[in-house]
């Protein structure tokens, strides 16, 4: 019977104490408002940042933030953009959280969207929505920022669709033990939740003994028989493959927390190292049996071989979107597939529920020696193209980015041509790439780039790169500003190629309705915060070699202030991968041309 | 027995005709796919712009609106503003409907806060969704945009809390039918719904049978016998009154299309005539009898007295919000007020639900004769103030601003400053004021004025003129840029008071969190579209003699092309109406001041 780790028996007991507490009178602890209380816990969770919009119903709440020592407010534009930053926060802060305020109806459905897309993609976000008081929510006047016909509940039931928890302090006796509990299922399912604090109720004063307990995110441990069954049949299927065995890193090793244990496990191995798109950067991309992206049928040849001839592929935190697989194309029999998940496990084709991976993966770790026989692993690398025309094709851009990354940089691609093309580029020793993969709400990247500076700030990162088109950036375009104003100094690259060029691969490659207009870009910074210019710099390169001199300069390289870069590029130009996934999208949506 | 009006008749017949239709086999008429047999109805409805942003799964259709040759895609910045702009267009362009188009989830997510607006302040806006094909949706693969879990139905869920009806075309049989019922749904009730699109299904052909008869927007006829017994009733009352009766004009009475039937009553009697701030522009303001805005305990003390005082209160379309109510503070007991509504009639304290104003206004009209005593109304004029500082204080301005206006104009007044400091001016004749007063959303007035000037350009009006914030302007900036590439020209005045300034008023007076980052507004439709500076013009002015110089010159009143004002105003200055209002809600939200 295996022994429960530690830190897992730690938690239980945390767990067990909090449950105690709300049974227990309690003495002796200095009362603390319901606001200061939600902050602290916060602050525990190594929060350092909250995003959001005042309004009418959260102004109260907010002196609380305003005044708290280490949580800083950033206001920001719009509430989406807010929601797409808290997203972006979580994502690179790791065993932190996102947390976003917005106020009822009007600010937090404005939000909605930017916290599906954190439901999705499984990042722990908080929503807080300040709304009436509870004497106002049983009388429910005909409030502005009402539907009019008294339904107060309208917005609540509109969120549920897209949070794993909610909670309503409506009674100032059971606050603690529900902030306790909703951040609980955040930090433990890594998806967001949603917590409405009225008026009346933030400013109300309860114990503070339950803060003496810290939350645990430890999901509770693995039934040790079922475990070892697993464990057993793991390692029997490993011994038949015979060292042939293929390691696949995919979405949940990062979003659930595991790349420690899976980089212990492969170390330990040697066995060769793929990652599916969401999963990159989930495992160094320069370790030297990494090799590189599988991604279906659209995965380079030697990938796709390598991974889909191995005679056993562990696949770590799998999440088979379309984008994520090719469309569906993994070749891979069951039969050969072992999957570890954050809440179950799959080896062929028997299921395992309630078998995390969290405490699976070191105790299969411990069992396993290094690979006598080492297949041999595609080298991972971009050359970049020798092409006559100095222009700035995608096939061109992306490997001569490669080379310009460094270690510790968070690099941030949006949804098109930048999330598809920088698949092929090898991203450097710890760093971090920030994408939308599933969910893929253009725009989102630069709310989630805001959230990201701010965390790499936080733990001391490099440099934040983002990569947007100029269709997606139009959409969001205004948290360049709070970027500016909080002195942060992300570059960004803006993909000039006059309009939604994914759209345009995907379907109406000549219609109209891809069209944007075109800004100016280089003078975007200048009228949204940076009137005198000394507070960032923005260029405009057209040709190889203009990009090639600016990423070689040592002011601009060193990201002293911020950037962005009008990169002009071919119209109908997309990278190798979008190509070949838009073309089989385009199939399966049924899209018919008319004539 | 009251006899049905011959419109009423009309509209039963098409309705039943209609009703027949579904039940008979189809000769003779054209197949039509269903993505134009529903361009055919909009444009039936007079709808010439679509809003919007193109995405997967909407593309297809995209294709027969581009191609349509009447109804001009609009492709917006983003969904929110998109929303907004639907509402916008509904609003100023009578009898027609505003039409957004998103896509699955992000797309649709990312518009709900402007669709629930619209429902909550009743405006009929039809939200289309382009969604993954009908046998995607049977087999519900990981799509991007999905939540990952296999829900397909979380934002139909999501949806439903803000529309008042639905469709989801999954059988093309019953396609013509759905769409119908939901269009006229829509029309009827003034309200948004939804309606999805599946990839597939775009193109499926149908009958065009459908397509010959007319859909109504009347609501079935009133009872007679129940109308009879309410009109002797009023008339009772009316009588009682002898004259001394007050008539309210409130948003409905514009929402639910009864300005005719009003403005009948209003001249055949000759009784005073006041609005609630939602009803501004529903009757003339510089009709004789109309004494200006009433708003509760915070009207002029004028006409709070004399509306207070009279024996019977004619309340035509009532929304007792309560920024539209002095935070309901009427102080006209029930026994004095009968209520005109869409759906139902109030007489005194007994309710009498079924009997709607569009018919029951003419026949009481009908039973009137001119009042023999007119009571005096006070006269609804602004003063310019004298000051000796040359400041533009929010008292300075409004009236000033109220000399500029001219007939036809369409007024803008975003939430804040501007939607309280408008309501002390009188608008001219035929103008239209457009505002959100109820959802309070603020930044939906970029969006709304987009919409707003492309129905005024549709119906011949003069110029559409937008009141906002620096504050709200932050939230949706963007859509500047659509304006600029659609050749409008509205007139844009930005109110630069540093900051959220309804905030302050409500909490947080020298909060940080009510600054705002300062841009270059003036710079902005440089930098959005107008590189050139050829499409557009724009301005700052800091003094009374700079705004007034600026208003006097024919080239700017012209409205020959967009322009821009930004204007320099003191930052802890509102309008008398916002400062009282505010103080009345503070109270209400029960803020505790923290030391």
């Amino acid at each position: 019977m295996s022994k429960q780790p530690e830190s897992s028996l730690q938690a239980e007991v945390d767990r067990l104490r909090l449950q105690l507490q709300s049974f227990q009178v309690n003495h002796g602890s200095e009362p603390i408002t319901i606001a200061n209380y939600l902050l602290a816990r916060l602050e525990q969770l190594k929060v350092t940042k909250m995003f959001g919009v005042p309004g009418d119903f959260n102004l109260g709440f907010l002196d609380f933030v305003e005044d708290h020592p280490t949580i800083e407010w950033v206001g920001n534009c719009n509430e989406l953009n807010a929601a797409y930053a808290a997203d972006g926060y979580a994502r690179v802060k790791e065993h932190s959280i996102g947390v976003v305020l917005t106020t009822f109806g009007v600010g937090e459905l404005s939000a909605i969207n930017g916290v599906a897309g954190a439901f999705s993609e499984m990042v722990p976000v908080l929503h807080l929505v300040g709304v009436p008081s509870t004497t106002q929510q049983k009388t429910k006047p005909m409030l502005h920022h009402t539907l009019g016909d008294g339904r107060y509940d309208a917005y609540i039931k509109a969120a549920s669709n897209f949070a794993i928890a909610q909670a309503h302090i409506s009674v100032k006796d059971a606050a603690a033990a529900e902030i306790d509990r909703l951040l609980t299922e955040c930090i433990t399912r890594c998806r967001p939740v949603y917590l409405t604090l009225p008026t009346d109720m933030v400013f109300e004063k309860i114990s503070s003994e339950r803060l003496k307990i810290p939350l645990s995110r430890l999901t509770p441990p693995n039934d040790p028989d079922t475990e070892a069954f697993v464990l057993d049949e793991i390692i029997k299927l490993i011994d038949q493959a015979a060292d042939d065995v293929v390691i696949i890193a995919d979405a949940c090793a990062v979003r659930h927390d595991v790349r420690v244990e899976l980089n212990e496990l492969i170390l330990k191995t040697g066995y060769p190292v793929y990652s599916a798109p969401m999963g990159k950067t989930a495992v160094s991309e320069n370790y030297e049996r990494y090799g590189g992206i599988y991604v279906g049928s659209i995965s380079h040849p030697e990938v796709k071989e390598k991974v889909e001839s191995a005679k056993l592929i562990l696949s770590v935190g799998a999440l088979k979107s379309d984008f994520n697989t090719g469309n569906y194309t993994y070749s891979m029999s069951p039969s050969r597939t072992i999957e570890f998940h954050s809440d179950h496990t799959k080896v062929q084709y028997a299921g395992f529920p309630g078998i995390g991976m969290k405490e699976l993966l070191p105790m299969l770790t411990a069992r396993l020696s290094e690979a006598k026989h080492k297949n041999p692993v595609p080298k991972f690398s971009a050359v970049v193209p020798k092409t006559a025309d100095g222009v700035i094709s995608q096939a061109w851009l992306w490997p001569t980015m490669g080379k310009f990354f460094k270690p510790k940089d968070v690099i941030v691609a949006e949804t098109g041509t930048s999330s598809f093309g920088i698949l092929d580029v090898p991203l450097p020793q710890d760093s971090i790439f920030v994408s939308q993969i599933l969910w893929g709400s253009i725009g989102w990247t630069v709310g989630s780039t805001l959230g990201a500076a701010f965390a790499a700030r936080d733990l001391g990162l490099n440099r934040t790169i983002l990569f947007i088109g100029d269709g997606s950036l139009q959409l969001t375009v205004q948290e360049l500003s709070v970027m500016l104003k909080h002195g942060l100094k992300p570059i960004i690259f803006v993909l000039n190629n006059s309009g939604y060029t994914i759209e345009r691969f995907l379907h109406g490659k000549e219609r109209k309705y891809n069209d944007i207009s075109n800004w100016n870009w280089t003078g975007l910074l200048g009228v949204l915060g940076d009137a005198e210019g000394t507070l960032s710099q923005s260029y405009t390169v057209k040709t190889q070699a203009e990009l090639e001199a600016l990423l070689a300069t040592p002011s601009f390289a060193d990201a002293g202030k911020m950037q962005l870069v009008e990169i002009i590029m071919p119209k109908h130009d997309a990278p190798r991968a979008l190509m070949q996934q838009a073309e089989l999208s385009g199939k399966t949506n049924a899209y018919v041309s008319i004539a």
